[in-house]
């Protein structure tokens, strides 16, 4: 199987450098618009080919597979014109800018009956793994709310905002481990340069149930916070990415509630146990991502970061987008 | 001077051991409902006499001064009855649970003269000290944005929701470093008893000139975070109260953007630099703050923590509590 | 029964704090040789009485019990003259500052039917009583070393080193601990004072079935480390002091050994799992202390940390003082 | 310029993945005795040659230089040989078993006018080139001591003990850091596995000026600890490897000491103020060693990491094999 890289950037690197260690696939061809990139790819995977034309590859006919790495507003003709030319893709997230334009091509992608995937590296990580085997095991009991903080210095995108950078990472997750589907979402944020583009922003994601999910998403941080708090009814996640190792932590953790009808007062009786710190498969995800999409291909299975996936983190974060524009007014998510 | 104290709680107990070590007054009366607590207080301060009716204290021609420490829908009556009763007052936070209260209060404070101050420690705290100080001395530069949370496991109120418990700390700081007054705030929240009272909630406020403050508090997190980013143009601060001293770090972090009007993007430059970690006073707040209390009895001059401090607060969380019961709708504060 | 503490300095603040509220004793008399100390005994516990005359103390025939928190080298005499007046005695750590005096105490003790007892605190923890229950129970498996490291800004005693300072506490956790008696010492240090003090120092302890114990001893330290590393062939224990909460954890780790005959090599398979952080009793240990005082001369029965345990700590730091001025040689401890 | 390199193991891979990467230089040939490692090669470097003979790379006309990462019994020979043929060599820490093997391999090299260099990693980071920085201005004042804990779960090694395979790091930052010569060490340490190979060990180093360095290594740690204390007279350096980016702290922490010579007591004044973390050089530390073997190759000059930093590790190990052997027995080192 041969593999085509369009986007040879910061993230396009970390793929190179993972597709070029796959063992049922070689990468074939790597292409940027910048010339000056050739001679960094001559040195880190020299068997592939450098090119400056997208074009050319997706209609190499040597080529079965093509990963999009490019800025966001290009994902959407890039992936298309792949689909149309029979190469199976492989899209950096977010997918694209809209559930049209995913709708159109996951109609593609069937229709051509091509394996199309998003990069939701995360769900290929031991610590999201881990999460989802807890939390399906009933240890956790009912998840009462999820919240996520990732902040950090991060470059300023020039064409998308900051949830739209950072919060497909934490969305694909809140969706992989919660089957409940959203029923709204609540955004609000603040852009530090004059062309608007948020660069702090926060949602809230309501669901039927009660069930509550908050995101905390900052470029402008100068400390970098990975943290994610998952409360369920019998016990509490901790899952803290920048911790080396002890990333997730299970607090025995608890509270029972009666009301107290004479009083009319709520009694809250806490409980506070031991912690568990679960070994993690220590893998790295990238590489797990890359041989699922190579996976997906030969054997003709649907992958883990599948375009449903794909398009469940498109939904939210288009509601964000007008909800953020509306002064955080709440909006439906399209179902 | 001759203090009473009415509420011999959690921290009405603070309270005590923090009154009876002053040196320009004497810690008299103390007032709690429940008889069995006599015995704790005859161990912990016993030059103090044990009382279970507020009014005999508020009565008490001997008592110059009255420090309130009991449930939040209490405070109003027990204020205005002492200060109509000519006692100097002091209140735990929130000082009540509305802006008309307030208003009457300080109206009744002024016409009798007497001070009316609201507890909000961290006013007194080395680490709030020292930011006031960096922020007023211009090395962090324009301020942008806060951040502020603020999660644990933490007592369920019959009475408030979590904002009301724990958002006046956070809030008071934020008033107390930025003079900018908020233009409106929008509240979302959770709750996971069936009375209906948030035990996880979020606030944004929102200001004319564009800045803007984003709180997070929690009673049910199993893990105690207590952090604020304070965010300037010049430099930014991190101020992690769960560190035993290294509290504050500055940060020599920033960015400078421009517009590139050819390729019409927005070209951000990121600046890191050194962090510097400022040596703190030490000296317990609530020592501080009861000391202040005193002082402004004494010499007749307006406490840090007065009665605009406790009523600006009351403005924030009226409006959000507005905001929440409207689900996340924007709510302009009163000024 | 009627208490006297003799020294009122840092650690007979908080002795005087604790005995005034245990229920089973009443504290009477606080001796301190200065004068001004008085007022603050006042504010802190206006039922007893201040003294200058520790004499007096000890001959008050209504004083049940002495607690000796001077200087070292006077603990003997006022130990021996206590006990001599029939008085249950309570010494700060260290004990005496030789083993011949400690026999001295101990037989004299014995003959008076009186309670001698050593202030080792940290026995009283959550967590040294849960690192006792997990050894014990054989989840630890073989202890195969055991390493200490107490190190801060600490004050630079005028009359002890720092050994003979910290190591007190982290030696009598060692024999708490671990039941085999050592076989010798090495002790270095490094004095900055020109009295030869020595404020940085290491201690091993060896035992004759190839355990070991190196203690880490610093008053110079820029960062307070209080870190004890428990090394089993099951199981580790982290014993991390600063951690507010999560002091104690078991780390799912340890290694099998076997020699390759063939290569002449030894083969280790490494086995790294879960890590488990139990939940401490969280009882403030100086009340425990008091409280096994009072307890044990009211039920006349031997106390946690009793003679033993201080003629044990005062055992190896003896030795260690001899090889200290022998430039590390390996000295017995006496048996 | 043409590079070799002899151990395609852990580091190995390291050094590869690094040289691969030069400018200046060509890695031609990587010689591995286990053949199946053929293929790992052909992934990471496919410009590079596969061998399993040493003797063939080092006799190969068109290398010029060799680099060495084999296990450390063959050091010599293989660095040695290459020497003979003309080739630079640059040789994994530690450089050799012996003094008296180092000298030869230093004579050698000078005879032979070749670049002969040992692979101290350590040396490049951002880390220890701002300590050197920091300690060359001034700033610190007088060091007055140095303590280094290097702990982990590591790989047992079969012919070298834990002092051999981890303390060549810390104690090739000692002598950078530091001008003085030790005079004498004293080492202890235990062994777990029948071999007798210590696998937690402490080191003494001693200076005539009563400057004192402690070293504690260990494989058998269930924590990763790698931290450097550096006490100045004017102020602290911690140095927390383990932290991501804030890996050097300055304290301004210091004391005076006086002797009132009426008490005949030292009294200690400390001072405690701000900490100070500055910005650290973030570049691959391993990329700047082999930079900097490449650069002394092709201009003639002295690296950093040269043979005499090599050899001066070597007369500190030496001297620690024969005290640990000896109980801790303090032992010169050799100048």
């Amino acid at each position: 199987m041969n593999i085509g890289i369009i986007g040879f950037g910061y993230w396009g690197t970390n793929l190179v450098r993972n597709f070029a260690l796959q063992k049922d696939a070689d990468l074939k061809v790597v292409v940027d618009s910048r010339k000056e990139r050739e001679s960094v790819l001559t040195k880190l995977c020299p068997t592939a080919t450098f090119s400056t034309s997208a074009d050319e590859l997706i209609k190499n006919k040597d080529i079965d597979a093509v990963v999009i790495a490019t800025p966001v507003h290009t994902h959407f003709e890039l992936a298309k014109k792949s689909l149309e030319n029979d190469k199976h893709v492989l899209i950096e997230k977010p997918m694209v800018p809209s559930t049209e334009e995913a709708n159109i091509l996951i109609d593609l992608a069937n229709k051509k009956g091509k394996v199309l995937m998003v990069d939701h590296t995360f769900l290929y990580t031991g610590a999201v793994k881990k999460m989802k085997e807890l939390i399906d095991s009933g240890d956790i009991g009912n998840i009462k709310y999820f919240d996520s903080t990732r902040i950090n210095l991060g470059l300023f995108q020039p064409d998308i905002n900051v949830l739209w950078d950072l919060a497909p990472h934490d969305i694909s997750i809140l969706n992989y481990l919660i089957n409940e589907k959203p029923r709204s979402v609540q955004a609000t944020g603040v852009s530090h340069t004059n062309n608007g583009i948020e660069n702090i922003a926060y949602i809230n994601v309501n669901y039927d149930s009660g069930f509550m999910a908050h995101f905390s998403c900052s470029w402008t941080s100068p400390v970098k916070i990975r943290m994610m708090l998952i409360g369920g009814d019998k016990k509490m996640i901790v899952f803290n990415d920048v911790e080396p190792t002890e990333k997730i932590k299970v607090y025995d953790t608890g509270y029972d509630h009666k009301t107290d009808e004479e009083k009319k007062q709520v009694l809250v009786d806490y409980r506070t146990g031991d912690i568990f710190t679960p070994k993690l498969e220590t893998k790295e995800a990238l590489s797990g991502m890359a041989a699922d999409f190579i996976s997906a291909i030969k054997n003709n299975h649907s992958p883990l970061s599948d375009y449903n996936s794909g398009l469940e983190v498109i939904r939210i974060l288009e509601a964000t987008q007008i909800s953020i524009k509306n002064n955080g007014k709440e909006v439906l998510v399209k179902q």
